[in-house]
């Protein structure tokens, strides 16, 4: 054990300039950028009475705030408790993992609500937010959580910042290409957050391959009290995705719509995780990776749909296929990639966010193609699709056409944009640690000195196991 | 040790076939039962537009969805954050707790939603849903989940689903005689779900009595982290417990009524639950145990008359003594039902639902009885009580006899149901676990194999403690 | 080893008969009161139907439950799960943590509802309670889990209920004098919560100095586990803080603006934290304590201004400066306070409340002074500071003048009252333990007897480490 030991610590990990350099230099950036360009919108401006006049609203509740910030205070917990807690599975990476993803979120939502509000909410120079700002701020940050699960416990927390930055940008070009070029529909994201998301983060782990990375392998599983831990994080992601894929929605009947079939999905996909997982294992056990990740797909398997008439049946047939694509995925995706094509996929998101967000892209392709104005009613039908405007004589059958085209718009950018940051990120500078060092939070972390640290600090270097 | 644990291996635990099996043929029968039957609400349809116009609905906010969503969340939340980690007090059956919890909700939500909708949503040979649809199902499921702690530990994740078709089935009838054929309020289930559920669950766990079960009394306890884990459940249950009682009130007061009762009898349950369990300790020290459990007792008490006029005063009276009857009955009535009825409550639910539940019958009966138009308004008293068509004529004298006959015909239908159910449970085909490898999670999960493994797993037949 | 753990024993920390008492002694008191004052509000009670006529209320919705009550359950979460797991970090205290802060919230929302109540909702002889009531007893004892925070581990639970019932009482003196008297705006309490709550609690902690306990050093840590539980409290506190402060802001952009303030301002701590935490760390390595904590401050220093037009970069700003001080007092302030001031501060109270509850009071102050006709515009302006009335002729500057005021009267109030309470609870009749048994929950709690027991038990007197 000794060799590697003393390699890995010739990489040198202090982050003790660079992390606050990096910190500081953006937050001053963003004060100045905020300073220049973000103000509130009317309805969150002290104008809003005028407002309020002028719009002929008679209540305080027709303000945005009360249709959207329940929803958002769930997307809000998923992105922090979700996403963060769902990473703490490996034994000794719970403060990297819920620790890093609280770092590049907070880092991210500030950049999201600027490169977002450039292209969505800009007038008369600038940038005007309410509370769906925040909601998609939290949502592009979600794509990198999700990038994140790929590379967790192999880089350095400035990669994941430079990633962040990267990526943040990257989602809005692509997010801009497809809502307001193509004119496609993504409420609950399958394509703009899971999509991208999961592909360019399986470019960056490509990119990064660490052949060596056996040398960790004794950390890179989990303990009994990380994976309840780990299930904390399951459990709001599963609960609040209702939420995730209704929160930007149009008011009313959709928002109420893409709650149900969320709800519908989600269900089913529980059981046929179930299912399989327990079908794959010679002696018919239940694997905890599974439960943990792939009764998720069904969220993500809707994204895209949720808001459509896609029916609760619908929902059903989706979400148990997504269960049973993402379950079959660990057990036999995850092993190829990393053997064949050298992905190393920590969380395996390839599985739990790639698979079902393609699944999720093409059924919300075939919902839109099918829809009909008897199934959504006149209004309905335009308001659903927002067929106004130039888009006033689109059909369903081109509309599913633009939906597909967003999938390949999405993986292209994912692919390109992913291959670029993981080369930028593979450059000597970061401060990642070495293979052996891998998944172990001491690495960047104060740990404390227990009583059970004898249990778990056997290959910490500066206190020999046995005395 | 050897002889019991060699007859335990005897016992075929493997669920390779037959859970799939039962997990994929549900699904598929879920899938063609909802093409047939469910569709979306008015609400949550995209012919909403019109239906607004014709009812004459000037703003989305009068849609449901809003009225209700943030509530349906929190009893989202309650389900399976509040119920899973509630459970995962056992030091080994953490994976069970949460994940059987997991599974038998998102199975039984499915089934819930077509067993209420025939009875309540059914219009034109279709299941019309919206989100009092959803938190119907999470109620209903809520009582299964309560059932789910007195067998926690001994049953095979078969058994539970089938405990979870049976219950909800008869959960449904049980729910239609109530509401509409008594016409009795129970907003909050005391009876419906907590009563019925409870003692349904008790008399399942009395048919399947196992003699021999203190060979696993020692996982029959926790340990420190497995008690902070159920904390977590535990808080969760309380602080939304208003949200709870007041998720399908009417709109308006009665909702808000709900949650302030709600509020102030959990507050007061809190400060009697600690009272009793230092008192009824000899050296005075609190008791997790009863601080996990009895502090919700106050919330399960209110659940019928909290969108009454009770009154915060009244909240507080009942929130005080079920804390104390609960704490009493962990103390003294789980022993003695142990031991002389063979009825074993892992979760001790006859002390946190079952009494309780009967507390919270009989209160909504004295409420219900003791209304007046003085107190009401005149409106008001025929709203709250829904005083109209057949029922106008109905006095609350009337209304209380009726209340009180709900609790009787819960249950009946408890016993009787919690019999027959119990008896089919205990066919030998479903895969339960031998007495002494009960509370172990290692029957049907994969366990991680960790360093602190050898602490945990002296009992793991298959590696020997010392090697 | 053997003196002192004697000395310890010698000390009665039996609750049997005193913690009984005092809890059911209060209860009976609370529903006496309440029963004398306590009633619904008009849009809880029955007569709600009467009322909406009376205001020519359209609709349901218009009820202020629709409008907080989301809001109040992100804040119940935070003062429930948020400061209680927040207190879980120390190894040996996590029931103590979580179990006395829910006794003593639980104990003191009821008291507040009364407090509170005759101070603002007191009509013809009874006090009206609503949705706001309950948010704002939450908000009071969110005062005093802040003061527990410095005595976290120190005290016996009466002292904490002893302590609870001065506090709350004397913040509902301070709240009246500021908001009424003073007419101060606070919606956020920077100044009647943080700074009042944690000078407050600096002083109990500051009387009650224990000279001996390093003796208790040992378990003054965390263990990796129990940092894991704190990070829940944090998340929950972090993300729901837009919450906290936006609550009780009035109906529409007040409520919208104060989310979106706070939500930035907490973005920018978090780095400012990550940066300092990494820089003043030899090697560069992060601080649980300081993510666990010092993120927060950017919440509690926008409390005062985040319903004012504070503007996006200008919370960005602010949040960026608290994290900085924060972390900044965590490193050389609170052993600083330690050593020469004698002031024991658990969890470092006075870094993440004391500081950041001063700034947030004197932000408040500048931007109130700073306000324009402007910026508000002619009717926002008089809707944000309620210049009518006598305060018609308030100008901005006299405006900034009395916030400043408020926050050398929460001083005066905070170190006044909590010396007084100090001395009170100093009274050698509470039961609290010695010095070397501080921190540990097996002097008040049955705490399990594990297999790990070993591990941890290591000083328990009643069981050798070795046999």
């Amino acid at each position: 054990m000794e060799r590697p030991r003393h390699q890995g610590m010739a990489k040198n990990t202090n982050m003790r300039w660079r992390l606050p350099l990096v910190c500081l230099l953006w937050e001053v950036a963003m004060i100045v950028l905020f300073g220049v360009f973000v103000r509130f919108g009317p309805e969150a401006d002290a104008h809003w009475e005028e407002e309020k006049r002028e719009l002929n609203l008679t209540s305080d509740m027709e303000n945005d705030f009360y249709f959207r910030y329940p929803s958002f205070q769930d997307v809000h917990v998923m992105i922090f408790v979700g996403f963060g807690f769902l990473m703490t599975f490996l034994k000794r990476y719970g403060f990297g993992a819920v620790g890093f993803n609280f770092l590049l979120a907070a880092f991210g939502i500030q950049w999201a609500l600027l490169m977002q509000g450039w292209f969505h909410s800009f007038k008369n120079g600038k940038i005007l937010i309410g509370v769906e700002n925040l909601i998609n701020a939290d949502f592009c940050v979600g794509s990198v959580c999700i990038a994140f699960g790929a590379i967790l416990g192999k880089t350095s927390p400035i990669q994941l910042l430079v990633m962040t930055l990267f990526q943040v940008t990257l989602f809005s070009v692509n997010e801009y290409i497809l809502l307001n070029l193509l004119h496609v529909k993504d409420a609950g994201g399958s394509m703009t957050i899971h999509t991208f998301g999961a592909y360019f983060g399986l470019t960056v782990t490509r990119i990064l391959y660490r052949p060596n990375l056996e040398q960790s392998k004794d950390k890179q599983g989990s303990v009994y009290h990380s994976d309840l831990f780990a299930m904390i994080g399951t459990l709001y992601l599963w609960m609040y995705w209702p939420s995730f894929n209704s929160a930007i929605s149009e008011h009313g009947d959709a928002q109420h719509r893409s709650a149900i079939n969320t709800y519908c999905s989600l269900a089913a996909c529980v059981l046929t995780t179930m299912a399989f997982s327990s079908m794959l294992q010679k002696k018919g056990k239940l694997d905890m990776v599974h439960i943990q990740n792939a009764t998720l797909a069904g969220g993500v398997a809707v994204g895209t749909s949720a808001e459509m008439m896609l029916t609760p049946y619908g929902s059903l047939i989706v979400g148990s296929i997504s269960g049973i694509v993402s379950t079959v995925g660990y057990v036999y995706f995850t092993p190829f990639l990393e053997s064949r094509l050298h992905i190393q996929d920590t969380c395996g998101i390839h599985n739990l966010h790639a698979l079902p967000g393609l699944i999720g892209g093409i059924v919300g392709a075939i919902t839109a193609a099918a829809a009909t104005e008897d199934v959504y009613g006149k209004e309905g039908f335009i308001k659903a699709f927002d067929f106004t405007g130039v888009y006033q004589t689109r059909t369903p059958s081109v509309q599913g056409g633009f939906q597909a085209a967003g999938i390949v718009v999405s993986l292209l950018m994912a692919f390109v944009g992913g291959a670029i940051v993981g080369g930028i990120l593979k450059l000597p500078i970061w401060g990642d640690a070495a293979a052996e060092n891998c998944f172990e939070d001491e690495v960047y972390w104060e740990v404390p000195e227990d009583e059970e640290s004898d249990v778990y600090h056997m290959h910490n270097p500066d206190k020999p196991a046995s005395p």
